[in-house]
């Protein structure tokens, strides 16, 4: 089965894997993203079953203009990764306001959007899968990151609150806890800060991610928590 | 010992009662909301002890100025209600983006903005307290309510991320789970949908939120939950 | 308001500093725990509103035994607190099965046992109040501590579904979640492994277990937690 | 990859597919229940990849002797399921002692037993992975079920601990919340008391039960959530 699958907030790392996986099991991939560099970098390397789309994700325009020109490319959207992630690191007493917004805007609001313009496709019929990249900040308040947390808990409550609605109309809401740090790109198994098995292997992240999708609809997951086996939690 | 206090997004019903709680237990009281009207009636009738400042929380500018208004009246601020909550009730195929901002601009920008006002005085060696306003929706995303629960869960991280942060400075930062309906001012026994004790009592859910500012800071809550005695949950 | 309570699994602590408590809020109270010679101590001190029924709270026959002694002393039981834990402190590959049934036997087991030899007394029109006291490992398993960490979850286990029973009956039934050391019996700020406010105050923590006994029930806390200011969370 | 595999507490529904799973994605399985009579019947149907051994899981020297049978037949054991559940659906008033402490020990005890049997295997440097059956009564105390709750609870605090301590020696431990009723055997799609898509297919289950079996160490989950796509929750 082929699928048209979007990612928004792709990017090294993660968001790069998820492409990859995605297109090995015979996904179209829209990729959304700030920056156009990185995304033709990217697309070129995927081939003709990826399409780079330089956008904003906080803008709705932005948004619905990239929906469009992947519906376009590839046909419906099945699949939606909400993957943008943004905002400062900061406390509350440090934290600007506008940092503050920025936060929520890229992660909850940018998943609002993106959503909302995947979701015509996915409610005509076809069903479909919304993941969301959640992180231990999602279920636990963070010291000193004010907005990562607020933000990354306004998204763990958006996906819950689309699980429910959604649910029963056929599109399968999951949100997913990455609990550690992920292995930067590139990196072999010297020259990083900590040993190689104390970070998430983004391929092994993607494994799970795909597992989602594949779900039947009698036995579907709202969240899972991935992190490696020798992180303290 | 006479506190400062500050209830943030003051209405009829819970807003209220807290203010007269507070006013009771010895505390002057700034009543932040938009509505000068409202707040007018109700300082007038709490006294000397109350001060009405209109006030639209997630304007920074506003903000500060009510908190120097409440300072130059009773002094530094000791007690900070976070107590205002928006956005309207709508799922996510519904919700306009502007509702969504809306309903997060209200409860954590505002919840933010409210803090950051309040933190100088407590982090200079008085400690203090600030109490968040939490709903079912802040702990399991409610389908049909993707704004609101976007936002109450944001809250919810806000306040556990301040909690880590300022509870080794002195202020206590706590996030109450009011599940269930408030009673509405005014009701008597009869003339409600439901029965009356069905309802949770406001005056009732201030007994909690005061022993929450009495905790001696070697035995602090973050977080505790209120319903009525018949809710089913 | 006189009311007759029990805390089963009383000790220098936490559990004494509950019967002082409640004695001065004009309780009188049943003091139950495997060490006669302790009970006879605590209850010559507190005086005649403190009765000292020595109780293996596992057997079912002594548990119905030392409640029918309060309840002749002091008549029907109003306030509950399971209070009793044990258990070696051992992970999954060192714990003996006796040792793991021993954990379970003495929280959830008794907190059973007792619950329903005080239930009588609180569903016949009086309502009651029965709180157990939990531990962080019941809301987050801990490594090494498999016995306990089954044996506090058990009991969180039992109190929530208790506590969806019996509140529409009027008997509330909450958990408290202590996070932390208790401050030892006797200690002055010298000879404390770490400094003073790094310890719960038991009279602190009795202040919040009164708090739950009165409040109202149209605004009843299930579960809330406690922790010294300056404890990482 | 061929692996050995034990399933504690097998039985038609759930356990039944996670037999049939395993064996086809090449695993030999060995059956542990109480009822030699549907041992005998499944391991028939399965062949030579099963091994029937009639055990009572809150037996020690039973579960001992079981292992052994299946490390003799099969070798080293790789994956444990700890499927086993049982105790009465009863409220607290309505329970016996001996009732609850039946459910805690098919539960909680039973997969301790198991674990520390199958643990030799696990830790000898070939990794392994344990993976517990839970309910949203593990998440959720019901009203009502006071001896399931608690059981449920317990076994996710055990299985919290063991992933802890374990998951830096190699082992994977997993806990699944099912949330819902699973189609019971041989239904077709008559006869149903409710619409066959408001029941988890069992089949669906043990593909992610198996997903979970083939996580990396670099990503592992230690708990996710299972409904039909209509549930409620």
């Amino acid at each position: 089965m082929t699928r048209t699958a979007v990612i928004a907030g792709v990017g090294p790392g993660l968001g790069e894997s998820l492409a990859r996986r995605f297109v090995t099991e015979g996904c179209q991939v829209g990729l959304l993203a700030r920056s156009a560099n990185y995304l033709d970098g990217l697309s070129a390397d995927l081939g003709e079953d990826a399409l780079a789309v330089p956008t904003d994700v906080t803008k709705r325009a932005e948004v619905e203009a990239a929906f469009d020109a992947v519906r376009e490319a590839f046909g419906p959207v099945d699949v939606l990764v909400n993957h943008a992630s943004g905002g400062a690191w900061k406390g509350v007493t440090d934290i600007t306001p506008a940092e503050f917004d920025d936060a929520l805007a890229v992660s909850a609001r940018g998943g609002l959007l993106c959503s909302q313009a995947a979701l015509p496709d996915m409610l005509d019929g076809n069903g479909g899968t919304i993941i969301f990249t959640g992180a231990t900040s999602a279920v636990r308040g963070r010291g000193g990151a004010a907005g990562f947390s607020a933000a990354k808990f306004a998204v763990r409550g958006l996906a819950e609150s689309m699980a429910r609605e959604l649910g029963p109309r056929g599109v399968h809401v999951a949100h997913v806890v990455i609990d550690g740090q992920i292995l930067p790109p590139g990196a072999g198994s010297n020259g990083l800060p900590r040993g190689r098995d104390e970070y998430l292997d983004p391929d092994e992240i993607a494994a799970s991610y795909w597992h989602l999708v594949e779900q039947d609809e009698s036995a579907w997951t709202l969240e899972l928590d991935l992190r490696p086996h020798v992180e303290e939690f």
